[in-house]
C-alpha cells in the first residue's frame, strides 16, 4: 500500500467542510497536515472556532489549525449563514475545544508549509479563495511546491449564490482570478458534479448508523443543511475537493480555461469556462463527473473509520 | 378550425431563420404577415436579400419584407458567417429575387403593422433584438399591442458565441436588455432547449424526401450547419420560436426574472435567468424543455403543405 | 448680413435650457425651426409643457415643438429636479399653453426635418442623447444631414451628477455612446467651459434690467438654480451650445477622441476625452474656453430683442 | 529641533522615486528606517537593482531594501518604461551596487517594522501599490501602526496612464481598492498637484550646481524624463510624498471620499473622488495645492546635504 498523500486543507467550516474534514481524517489514504481557515461561510472567529471543534471532537490535537483572511481582498464580505446555521455546523453542537489554534496567519503557514516539502502536499481549498490568493501572490513558487491543487467552488452551468455564481468563488472573485491565473492546474470541482452526489435517504441511514459521529455531527448538520435546498438530499459539495486526492479516479475531468469574471453587473463571482481551447493552454481540469457510488463509499467508510477511533 | 393566428417575424436569414420561414409559411395555424430584417447571421444586406429569396422560392410573395437595423444599438458588430456561410443559408443556392423590400424601415413598420392591430399578432424575433429594441423606445405601447413575444435567444445554463453568452444576445447586449426590461412578459426560448431538438439523421431522411424544397433548401442549408457543430445534427433554433406561436403546448415553461449582462469582461450578452422569484415580477416564460416529436411532426408537415404548394 | 441659420434643438427645460430657447429665439444669427422634448431635467410630460409654455410666453407658436423619449435607452431614469425645480423651470411661473405639441415623435421629426434640408440645420442638444440616439440608430444618415451637431454634456475633467459623470451623460450613457460613436464630429461644451460663463451679481442685474423677460422667467429661475450651486452664480450650460451656432468664434476647441463609460462601477456616463490622438480620427471638437465677456454679450442683446417682441 | 520623523517608503525607482529617496535621506527632519521595492515604472528586478544603486551611491547603505511584489494582485502588468528608461533611472548610470537586498518580502518587512514601532514610522507609498495592499490583507494592524501614510498616485480631475487613471493606481487598481478601503486616513498626492511642481529651468540649474548628485544623479535622469513630457519640465510626482512627511504644511488637503474604478472599460484604475461627504466619513485627505517655492526650498536644500556627505 502506498504512503498516504500529505494534505493541506483551507477551509470555512461550513457544514460540508465538516465532512470533508472528517472524511480527510479518516481516509487511510490521505494524511492530514494542517487546517487553515478563512471567513466564509460563517465569520473568520466561527470556521476557526468550528475547525478547532472537530479537531477535538474527531480526534486529530496534533493537527495544526491556523486562521487566515476574515474577509475578502476587494469585496464586501458576504456570508452563508442562512444555509449553514448562525454558528456554521447547523443543528449540530460540539464542545467547545480545548486547544488553540496555532500562532501566525494561514497565509504564512500555508506558504511555509508547501516550501519545506515541495512536490509531497496536496493543497486543497473549499472556501473562499483569499487566503490561496494572498500566499501565491505573497509566494508565487507554492504554484510550483504544492503536489496538487483542488478546489471546490465554481460551475460551468449556474451557480447558486446568483444565478451565474457559486458561493466560494462569488465571496472573493478578485481572489478567484487570482488563482486561476496563477501558473498552475487548478482540479476544479464545482456545482455542476457536486449536486449529483447528494446525501439522499439511503446515504443518511447510513450516516445515522455511524453512532456518535453520525448522531452527533452528520446527521444534526446535514438534516439543517437540506432543509434550504430543494433538491433530493443535501449535497457534500466540499467532500468531494478531499475525495479527489483520495482517489482521483472518481472524476471524469476535461480541461479548460477558466476565467473569473469581476466586473459584471449581474455576473460577479463566476467561473466562465471555456472547453473549447482553440490553442490556449488551459489552466483547469474541471470536473463533468463523479462515480457517485464509490464516492459514497470511499466517504462512508472513512467516517466508519473516524467513529472506530473517536477519543 | 380557429382563425390561424397572425404572426410578424423579426429575422436574419440565417439558416435556421429560413427554416423557421418556411414553418411560419407552411403551418396552418400561422399566418405570416410580415417579415422585418436584422443584421446578424450576416449583414442586414444580406439578411434583407436572403428574406428575399425565400419569399419567392417559398412562394408568398405578398407578404412584405422591411429591412432594418444593420448593426447593434451600442455594441460593435460580430457575425455568424463561419456557421451560416458566407452568403448566410449555407450551401443552399436560390434564385435572385425579382421583388424588391418593402420601402422604409422596419422599426416603423413594426410599430405600424402592431398598432393597426392591437392585440391580434403575434411577435416573433429570432436574431439580434436590435430592431425590437428601438422600435419599444420609439413607441412603448407595442408591449401591449402584440399579442405575445417570442424570441429564440440566451440561455440558463451556457452560451454558444461565448462560453456565457448565446449569439443572438452577444450580438445586441443593449437592446436585449431593453427588450426584457420593457414591461412585456418574453417567451424565452434558449439554448438549453433548443439543442435538444436536433435535425438528426431520421429527420433529414424526413427532409431529404421534401422534393425540391428539401433538395435546394433543406438538406443543403443544414447539412452546411451542421458541419461546424459536434453535436448529433444540427439544432433548428429560429424554428422553435415560430413552432411556439403554432402551438404553444410543445413547450414546458418556468417563470423567470431575466437580466441580460452587458458589462461583463467575459459574460457581455449573458442572460442571467434567476427562477427563485422571492416577489419580483417575472419578465418571461423561459422554455425548460420541448416535446421534440411533436415539434418535428408539426414542422416536417408543415414543410411538406409549403412543398406542395412550391411555385 | 448672411441669412441666419437653421437650428433645430432637442432638450429638457430645465431652467437652462429655457435660456438656450430665449437666446435661440432672440439672437438675429439664429432661425429656429423645431424643438424636441426629452425626458431629463424633470420628467418627458413637464420638458414638454415647459417647452410649449416657453413657446407662447416668449412668442415663437409656429415653431413645432414635438415629444419624444421618456427615459433613457438602457439606464434607468434619473432626473435633476433637485436643481431645476419639481416643475422644471424652478421659481418661474409660465402661463399654461393654449396650443398643443405637435403629433408624431420627436425622433421621426428629427429625422425627417433634416433629411427635407441636408446640409442647412444645425443640430443642438441639450438634455440626455435618448433621442438623436435613437434617430441616429433609426437612420444613420442625418449624421451627413445635419449641417453640424453641438451638445451641451460631459467634461474633460469633473463631473456634477457624480464625481465623473456630467448630469446629459449620466442620464443615458447608452444613448451617449452610440451618438459619440455615429461617425460625425460632434462639438462637445462640457461643465469644464460651462462652469466658467456664471450668471453673476452684474449678469444678473442686467437681466433684471429686462422686463417681463427678466422678471417673469430669467430672475426667478437664475436664482432659484443658483441655490442649488456653490458657485459666484448659476452657470447657464445649454446656453452655450445654442451661442456656438450664433458664433462659433466665442469658443475655442481641441479635437478629441471621446468614449463614454457605460461599465464602471463609480463613472459610468463619465465622458473618457483623450486629446492626444496617436493617429485616431477624434470623433469630437471639445471646448476648452469661452470667451466669457462676449458670450453675455451675445446672450444680453438676444434677450433684449425677445423682451421687446414680447407678445 | 524635534527628532526625525521615521519613514518607510514602497517604491519603484523609477526618476522620481529617485528624487524621492534622495530627499528623504538628506532632509534633516527625515530618518529613513527602510525601503521595499515593487514592480512598477520597470520590472522588481530593476527597481530593486536601481533601489540597491541609489542606496550605495547616496550613501545609506544601512538602511534594508527589501524586494516585493512583481506584479499586480489582479491586473495584467503595465510599465512606464517609455517615460524613466529601459533601466528606469533615463540617462543616469550608477555603479553596480555590492551590497544585495536584504532576504525576505517587502510585505512582510513591512509588517514586522510597523508592528515593531506602532504609531512611529509614517509610511509612504510611491508605486503601485501591491505590496501595501498585501501588506494590509495580511495584517490589517498596519493601518493602526503606520504613523501616518501617505501616497503618491491617482487624481481628482485627469489621468496620465489613460485620460482617466494615473500610473500608479492604474498599474494595479485592486490594489488601490484596498488600500483606500483599509479603514484608514490615505493621504493622498496625485497629479493635480504633482503636476504644478515641475522642474523647470531655474530649479534644473539649482540642480545643475549640486555637484556629483546633480551631474550624476539628477540631471540626467530629469533631462531624459522630461522629454517625455509637454511641460514646463519635469513634474517630480514621487518626491511630493516625502516632503509631505516632512512637512505637511507644505499642502493643502480637502477630506474626500476616494473610489478606485476596478470595472470600466475606460476608466479602470481612476480615483473617483467625491469631496461632498454627504455624512460618509471620508477616507483620503487628498492634496488640492502645494507652496511650490517651499517644497523646492526644503527638496533643493536637502539634496545640498545628500551631496555634502556623497560617499
Amino acid at each position: 500500500m502506498p504512503a498516504p498523500k500529505k494534505i493541506l486543507i483551507d477551509c470555512d467550516p461550513g457544514i460540508d467542510d465538516a465532512l470533508a474534514l472528517t472524511l480527510a481524517h479518516g481516509c487511510p489514504a490521505l494524511d492530514l497536515v494542517g487546517i487553515t481557515t478563512v471567513g466564509g461561510n460563517v465569520s473568520l472567529e466561527l470556521t476557526t472556532l468550528n475547525a478547532l471543534k472537530l479537531r477535538e471532537f474527531l480526534g486529530f490535537p496534533s493537527v495544526p489549525v491556523v486562521a487566515g483572511s476574515a474577509g475578502a481582498l476587494v469585496a464586501s464580505r458576504i456570508d452563508a449563514s442562512e444555509v449553514h446555521g448562525f454558528g456554521g455546523l447547523g443543528a449540530a453542537v460540539l464542545p467547545e475545544p480545548r486547544l488553540k489554534a496555532t500562532d501566525g496567519h494561514a497565509v504564512d503557514f500555508i506558504v511555509d508549509t508547501l516550501s519545506a516539502s515541495p512536490g509531497e502536499i496536496s493543497l486543497v481549498a473549499v472556501g473562499p479563495l483569499t487566503n490561496i490568493a494572498l500566499a501565491v501572490r505573497r509566494e508565487p513558487r507554492i504554484t510550483e511546491w504544492a503536489r496538487d491543487f483542488t478546489i471546490m467552488g465554481g460551475s460551468y452551468t449556474r451557480g447558486n449564490r446568483t444565478p451565474a455564481a457559486e458561493f466560494n468563488i462569488a465571496a472573493d472573485p478578485e481572489a478567484a482570478a487570482i488563482v486561476f491565473g496563477a501558473g498552475w492546474t487548478v482540479n476544479q470541482i464545482g456545482l455542476d458534479v457536486s449536486l449529483t452526489a447528494l446525501a439522499n435517504g439511503p446515504i443518511l441511514d447510513r450516516m445515522r448508523d455511524l453512532g456518535r459521529l453520525g448522531g452527533e455531527l452528520l446527521i444534526p448538520s446535514l438534516e439543517f443543511y437540506g432543509m434550504t435546498t430543494a433538491h433530493d438530499g443535501p449535497a457534500v459539495h466540499d467532500a468531494l475537493a478531499v475525495a479527489h486526492v483520495a482517489d482521483p479516479s472518481l472524476f471524469e475531468f476535461t480541461p479548460g480555461v477558466v476565467d473569473v469574471e469581476t466586473a459584471g453587473r449581474f455576473t460577479s463571482g463566476m467561473t466562465v469556462i471555456d472547453f473549447n481551447l482553440r490553442g490556449r493552454v488551459p489552466n483547469a481540469n474541471v470536473a463533468r463527473s463523479i462515480d457517485v457510488d464509490r464516492f459514497w463509499d470511499l466517504t462512508l467508510s472513512s467516517f466508519a473509520q473516524v467513529e472506530a477511533r473517536l477519543p
